[in-house]
């Protein structure tokens, strides 16, 4: 089947119709969202086997991979909606004092959805972070129009997944939309669709270049408006020697299966080990080594990835003083992307920006530093990062305050003695970090928090009861949390 | 005395010292903020009559007003001070379920300080919202440090606030650096600090081209940062006709009190009403005549502002089917600014962007419109603000939807048979708006929330309970608000 890329035209009649059905759907409760993320979640379901069949066709991802990721897509769904209709995140709040000399006002503010969202899925997740996933969910929770830029490469299981949302939409009795599905191979259909005046905020999941691209088109409208671009990030681990010492092995295998997870195509993949030469780390790199030489060379999502983790890597390994320390024994077939890992000292990593940069796929990069000075140095050389990991005793973590004060600055998440990779949706996890890992560093994409991204606060002053929003009236109809002169009620 | 501009050398020796110090002072405890914020209060207390004495020369506002201006600063050093020490802003938030299978992380998230943070202050708050101000509290009350870039309008003024502000740091004992004052005439300095990697943010009040250039520099760095930006807006006031002809004269005198006051120059001017061709909008007309031809012209901040103020009147007077209606009946003086009505049809307001402007002064502009649609076309043709106000009895309130839809969407405050002018600092405040009225619709910056602006989340997995944070500890030692789960506990 072949599809065309949206027009201009087409475009603006999409914003134009996500503008018209927004003025209907941020009347919505937040009972009737939810039920809404409910309902998609239950069509997601009942296409289950053939999402997950297209999805392997046009992924390479497996079948079991593929299921938990839509189990996964569902919870988003079903918990975002659930935390809508709690209403914490509406943080309606009341001042009135009639008894205030002079007299005072009576204030109530509440958030209220943007307006049209432009979604960018990624590749790396074709249910959980595209057409039905979190950015999406969250802006209808928020109750935004959703417009979603399906990723070219599994443009079938975006249609599919779309017309999911699409059955939803029409059970809950809502306009088509609320929710539209854009077609487009070129850049030239993200421009519009960014620069389209109807269009209030971007969310996007994807390389640097990219992410960047659309928020300097957000910044240069007449009317700027924000893109939040989560664009990945390396994700060190800082080894620190007493727990080397006693976990060498056991460590190495947790991050060769980390590195390798999914053939490395998670933006939360350690790549970046950073330790202090020792004994220990000569141990553990020689654990690493036998864990990698046992791993499996897997199909990567497309071919242009493959390619690019291909040359990226040769060119990583081509720089001065850089040492491949072990590659998996069995070799690539075509289109497979082959777990590496590579050596190099601190100051050839520190002067070298090349090692810096993420390299997308089953790949991790082991840093020697001579001292501590040294391991310090390469944390304040960090660019922003989704997570930091530090594999240390607890006696460790107290020791080096400055390492830990400085990854602090530097990442959306701090993780003790695990891996990075697997995200946990909840409200208390941060997936962000500050540029480049994202373009806005107040933000994160997963877990109910996500929906801030896509409202603002609006006050009423001295409006009639009747007349107000219902979330502020003074009876409270959807018995939502609301602060009081200061105090959550 | 004269002062010269801060050198790029000199900015760069104040970032880094604002980095360094920030690194201290992001460990202090909430009630520590609290504490400073108050001896801040404390300090511009004691330094009342020169302050006073200083901005009323430098500013031409009248004694009366200055002290009313400065008991704002000090309530708001001392509310966001409070809502610090209270410590819902932190959001801290946990998540551990010990029985899951598989199992989950222990994840406990709060929001952090940002780092350094660059305020800009106004020209037309020489205390509330300049070196002292909101900006300033809000960022410290955040855990941020602050650069204030004085403005060069009321330099003394500013000088003697910050000295205020040193004063209360010894007194802390914090670093001098955890708050600094930079001289610059020119927008060199400005360029030189927003663009300063070690800047993490940016607050700014004062003018759209101004503003707009900040957040451009901001988006444009290496490291793009959020500026936010308080640009003003025309605050539309719309008359709906049973109100109308209830209370045209009331309506009247209100407006004419709200549109000079401060010689029109707040942000919340009321610099536009609408109202329906009908015999009470004459009344009102009359009324508004009445009312003007009594105002007295006053002086304005400075010269640069008197003098475009009276270009822009005289250019708007000069357009095409542009009617004066009333000018104060005594002229102004040198430097005074003079009240002025002005008059068009709305076919002509809407065809006409320079209508569409803000005059910064005492000067409002009423658009007649022949019919209902018209006034809805007037409500759809508006640019972002920060206030609509709607005078309507209750009844109208229903029957307008359409209008209140749009004007909802249009502005961060509703104002129900009141004026804009007069920003109640309190949580239920929302000082903000969509573009142009500032450059982050999703932010304010008026009332403890403006904290938000210089906030992050971080989360913190699985780590030991004696190395986190106190907000995240187990033992909760500052008692703040916390969810559970996803439950407020």
């Amino acid at each position: 089947m072949i599809y065309s890329d949206a027009t201009q035209l087409e475009i603006a009649t999409c914003l134009e119709n996500a503008s018209a059905a927004f003025m209907q759907f941020r009347e919505t409760s937040p009972a009737q969202r939810h039920q809404l993320l409910r309902a998609i979640a239950a069509q997601l379901q009942l296409a289950r086997d053939q999402l997950v069949a297209t999805a392997m066709r046009e992924t390479n991802l497996p079948a079991v991979r593929l299921h938990n990721e839509l189990n996964r897509t569902q919870f988003q769904l079903e918990s975002y909606g659930a935390a809508c209709e709690k209403g914490y995140w509406m943080e309606a709040s009341i001042d009135v004092d009639a008894a205030a000399q002079p007299p005072k006002p009576d204030l109530r503010k509440h958030l209220v959805p943007l307006g049209p969202v432009v979604v960018f899925g990624s590749s790396n997740f074709p249910f959980a972070y595209s057409t039905a996933g979190g950015d999406t969910a969250s802006a209808l929770a928020a109750g935004c129009t959703v417009i979603i830029k399906a990723h070219p490469a599994h443009l079938e299981t975006s249609i599919l997944a779309a017309a999911c949302v699409n059955r939803a939409m029409e059970q809950c009795q809502l306009s088509p939309f609320v929710f539209q599905h854009v077609i487009g191979n070129s850049h030239q259909v993200g421009e519009w669709l960014v620069k389209h005046p109807a269009t209030r905020a971007v969310a996007f999941t994807g390389s640097q270049a990219g992410g960047k691209q659309l928020f300097d088109w957000g910044a240069q409208r007449s009317v700027p408006i924000p893109v939040f671009a989560e664009m990945g990030s390396v994700n060190p681990v800082f080894l620190l020697p007493e727990k080397l010492q006693q976990d060498a092995a056991a460590m190495a295998a947790q991050l060769a299966a980390s590195f390798s997870l999914g053939v490395g195509q998670f933006c939360t993949k350690p790549g970046l080990i950073i330790g202090l030469e020792s004994e220990s780390l000569q141990a553990f790199v020689q654990a690493l080594q036998h864990a990698t030489w046992s791993l499996q060379p897997m199909p990567m999502l497309h071919a242009g990835i493959e390619k690019a983790y291909q040359l990226k890597s040769k060119k990583i390994v081509a720089q001065p003083q850089v040492e491949l320390v072990a590659e998996s024994s069995l070799p690539p077939k075509e289109g497979e992307g082959q777990p590496l890992v590579v050596k190099v000292n601190a100051s050839h990593w520190l002067e070298n920006p090349l090692l810096q940069e993420e390299n997308f796929g089953p790949f991790t990069l082991l840093v020697v530093c001579k001292d501590a000075t040294e391991m310090t140095a390469i944390a304040q050389a960090l660019e922003g990062q989704l997570t930091c990991t530090v594999m240390a005793t607890q006696s460790e973590l107290s020791q080096h305050k400055k390492l830990m004060s400085l990854l602090t600055e530097r990442c959306g998440r701090l993780i003790y003695n695990g891996v990075p990779t697997g995200v946990e949706v909840c409200k208390s996890m941060q997936h962000g970090g500050p540029y480049p890992a994202t373009t806005d560093v107040r933000f994160g994409a997963v877990g109910e928090d996500a929906i801030r991204r896509f409202i603002r606060p609006i006050s009423y002053q001295n409006w009639p009861d009747a007349q107000l929003p219902l979330s502020l009236q003074e009876s409270n109809p959807w018995k939502i949390p609301r602060f009081r002169n200061g105090q959550l009620e």
